[in-house]
C-alpha cells in the first residue's frame, strides 16, 4: 500500500492553510518526502506524516518555495532522535551549491546525508523494499524534475508448478519473496518457475514545475495518480504558464486524458488562486474526475485485488 | 504610537499555531521585525502586518529557530514590490557567515541589504523617526542579544515662552518638531528656550534567549512592555534552563519585579509547553499581570496623556 498526503499545495509563498510545494509518499512505513518548502513540518504534524521517518528527500529544484523547509526539518528530525541516514534526492544541476547552503544552516546533524544528485534528463532509484522512483527533466525555468514512484507487483504463485517441480511447502514463501531455493531432489528452483506474470502495480507520479511537453504524458503513464502543476486556473493565463514553465487546470486537464492516468490531483496554486474547488471545471471539462489538492489531502492507494 | 505583536511564541521548532520566534514593532507605519523564524509571513498576514514594509530585521541570534523564516520572507518582499533598503542588524560574532548564508539562498532581491553588524556588548542605532534601537548581550549559549526600543519624548511647548522671545506663530510648529527658526528681530531661536523638561517616552524590551543576569533589570528597567524568554514553566525546568541559555515563568515574574517594567508577556514556549496560560501562575506568584504570548497579540502603546 501506498499512503500519499499533500502538505504544501502553494506555489511562491506560504499563506495560512497553504503551505508551499510539499508531498509524502508513505510506503512500508518509511517516508518520501516530496519537495520541502515553508510550513511542511506544521502540515505534517497536522496530517500525521512523522517526520522522524523521513527515509528520502526528493527535490523537484531548488526555488526557494520548494526548499526553504529544508533546514528546519532536518533540525527538527535530529531534535526527534533521528540516526539513520536520509537520501537527498536532486537534480545535478546546481545540486552541490544548494545543498551545501542547505545543510550550513541546518548546522552539524546525527545522520548523514546521502547525497543523491540525480542525472538528467532521466535518471532511477531503489529507495527501500523495491519502492522504486524514476525521475525526468521536465519543462521549467531551471532543471527541474518529475518524480514517479513505482511498485511493482510479482504474478501470483502457482502451487501446482511447485508441486510438480518438487518444492516442499516450508520453502514455498521463499519463492513469492523472490528467492531461490532447492527442491526434494537437490535441483535449484527459481521464483520464475512457480510464479505467474507479473500483475499490475503502482503508481504515482509528482510533476511541478512544469509547462507540458512531449515526454510529459509518457512519464506519467497510467499512474494511478498524477499529482500535477496547476499555477493558473485559467486559460487567460497560458501564455504566462508558458513564459514562466507552470501549467494551467485546462493543461492538467489534458495530460491526464493523454497519460490515461486514473486519478488527477491539482497542485501549487498561484498566491491569486483562493479558491482551486471552484475552478476545477476547467480542468474537469477534459478529465471530468480532476480533483483540487489541499494542505493535508490523502489517498491510500492498494493493489487492485486486495 | 507603537504597535507591538507577536508572531510566533514556539521555541525549537514551529507548530500549529504557533510560529517560531518572531515579533513585530510598528511605528509611523513602517515595521521592524525580531528575529525570523519559520511561520512568520502565514502569521504577518493573519495579524495584518505589512511585510513589504519591513524596514528593519533585528536578529537576537542565529539558531535555526530565530533565522530560517529569512530567506523566504526576502523572496516575498521581493515579489510584492519592495525596492527600499532594509536593515539586517545581528551580533557581529558569525554575522558575516550568516548573512551570506541566507542571502545565498534568498538570491537576488530588488532592494539593498543594509548590513549593521551589532557591537558587544552594547549598541545603539537610530531606525527612523526617531525610534531608537538599544541592544545588550545576553545569556545564551551562543553570541545573542536583547533589544529595547524607545521612543523619546519631548517636553511640552511653552507658548508664552516663544510670545515672550518674538517668535512667529507660523514657526512655533518647527520648534516643536525639533527645529530651530529665527525671531521678529533675525535672532535664532533653539526647541531647548521654548520647550519644556522632556516627558516620559515609550520603551519595549524584547528579550531572548536568554537565562536571567544581573544586567537585565537594568537593560529592562521600567520598560512598557518587557517581552521575556519564558522556555521552561516549572521551576523542576530550572536546572535545564539555566544551562541551555532559558528562562523559567517564575523567573519571568522575578524580572518584570525587579525591573518594575509596565507589562509582562512571556514568549518562546518550549515544545512541551502546550497551555502556556494554564501555567501563568508560576509567573504571576511574582508579577501579577504577566500575561501569555500567542501568535498575533497584539499591543498599541501611546503616550501616558494622549
Amino acid at each position: 500500500m501506498l499512503e500519499v498526503t499533500l502538505l504544501g499545495c502553494g506555489a511562491t509563498m506560504p499563506l495560512p492553510g497553504r503551505a508551499t510545494a510539499t508531498c509524502a509518499v508513505k510506503y512500508h512505513g518509511h517516508v518520501a518526502l516530496l519537495d520541502c518548502g515553508e510550513g511542511t513540518q506544521v502540515a505534517a504534524r497536522q496530517a500525521g506524516v512523522s517526520l522522524v521517518r523521513i527515509d528520502a528527500i526528493c527535490l523537484t529544484h531548488y526555488h526557494g518555495d520548494h526548499v526553504f523547509g529544508l533546514p528546519g526539518l532536518l533540525q527538527t528530525m535530529a531534535s526527534q532522535g533521528r540516526t539513520q541516514p536520509v537520501f537527498l534526492l536532486g537534480p545535478e544541476n546546481g545540486y552541490a551549491e544548494m545543498v551545501e547552503l542547505l545543510l550550513a544552516l541546518a548546522g552539524p546533524l546525527p545522520f548523514a546525508i546521502q547525497r543523491r544528485p540525480l542525472h538528467l534528463p532521466q535518471d532511477a532509484i531503489y529507495l527501500w523494499d523495491g519502492l522504486l522512483v524514476k525521475t525526468q527533466l521536465l519543462h521549467h525555468r531551471v532543471a527541474c524534475v518529475g518524480y514517479r514512484f513505482e511498485l511493482p507487483r510479482a504474478g501470483r504463485f502457482q502451487p501446482d508448478k511447485a508441486q510438480a517441480l518438487g518444492v516442499p511447502c516450508r520453502l514455498w514463501g521463499k519463492l513469492q519473496k523472490g528467492e531461490c531455493v532447492q527442491n526434494t531432489s537437490g535441483n535449484p528452483i527459481s521464483p520464475e518457475q512457480v510464479m505467474g506474470k507479473n500483475r499490475k502495480g503502482l503508481s504515482v507520479v509528482y510533476a511541478t514545475d512544469t509547462a507540458p511537453f512531449a515526454e510529459l504524458p509518457i512519464f506519467a503513464k497510467e499512474a494511478d495518480l498524477l499529482i500535477c502543476d496547476a499555477t493558473y486556473a485559467e486559460e487567460e493565463s497560458l501564455e504566462k504558464a508558458q513564459l514562466y514553465g507552470h501549467s494551467t487546470f485546462a493543461q492538467c486537464g489534458q495530460l491526464a486524458v493523454q497519460a490515461n492516468v486514473k486519478r488527477l490531483w491539482l497542485t501549487h496554486f498561484g498566491g491569486a488562486l483562493t479558491d482551486p474547488e471552484a475552478e476545477l471545471p476547467h480542468a474537469q471539462q477534459f478529465y471530468p474526475c480532476a480533483e483540487a489538492g489541499f494542505d493535508g489531502k490523502t489517498i491510500r492507494l492498494n493493489f487492485i485485488d486486495e
